[in-house]
């Protein structure tokens, strides 16, 4: 029996973050939680981003993880779009960091590859594989399914990346 | 005698953070103080967003100002540019928005305009009507001459910008 390991991952967003939490013990994954924060979009932003705080404070108070993993989210759709998504992200690297928590930073590309086995599946397939790997997940959406795909990514990778660096 | 408000601006960014508190009461400004937050570039990035919110929350719970106000930065640099500093300004708005203080922000040209009477005002001219609007300023760098900058715009246009909006 080895260590048993509580890792929360997160795909940051302002209008839709997933949140999901697993528990690794060697080789063997276990669904815990997962979720999607949907901050008031009628608020100011910096409300906005106070409610993504507040709701990830929630998650980690409720389910305690030992080590965050958050997608390293490419941006292809302008520099308007990298920095909105870019004050989600920092609030969601933030947030566990705050709380003297371990943060790893995966590509985008890393965690499909981690979950389905390529680096270029559809939204689907990642879906569909979490659901194989963590059978009793009842993610609603893609926000927490991907959250779900990077906490099993980091289950994968976290020995070797132990401190909060990007792994391309 | 009109009512005091106490005002800090942000000039967001990750290696350098520029802040600067001031006294607004009716037309007359005074300074309060300023200092520019350096997190460790040695960090992860979560740590070192972590590092950037621990030095905001101290000079909010030195100063207790009662609004804030960033600048909403113009990013020419690209995609990536625009995420890293989305990722610090992320942080700067959430912060003092986490306490409830209200957060406005205002465009980089309005924050000159306000300050030295044209949107296309050089660094060097902004430190200088800094100086001039606030004589006991005692700013080292750019990044607190342009926070104070940012609270002088935000004492300009306060009555009509109460909530955290953008006025371009």
């Amino acid at each position: 029996m080895g260590e048993v390991v509580r890792i929360m991952g997160i795909d940051p967003g302002l209008r839709r973050c997933g949140w999901g939490v697993i528990e690794a013990e060697d080789n063997r994954l276990r669904f815990v939680a997962c979720g999607t924060l949907t901050p008031r979009t009628d608020a100011g932003l910096a409300e906005r981003l106070a409610e993504l705080n507040a709701g990830l404070c929630e998650v980690l108070d409720k389910f305690l993880p030992h080590e965050v993993a958050v997608e390293e989210t490419f941006v292809n759709q302008g520099v308007r779009s990298a920095l909105i998504l870019g004050q989600a992200r920092g609030v969601a690297l933030m947030t566990p960091a705050a709380r003297g928590l371990p943060v790893a930073e995966y590509a985008a590309n890393l965690v499909k590859k981690s979950v389905v086995g390529t680096g270029h599946a559809e939204k689907a397939q990642i879906g569909l594989m979490v659901k194989i790997l963590l059978p009793t997940a009842d993610f609603k959406g893609a926000d927490a399914a991907d959250a779900l795909a990077i906490a099993i990514c980091h289950a994968h990778h976290r020995v070797s990346a132990r401190r909060a660096r990007v792994i391309a």
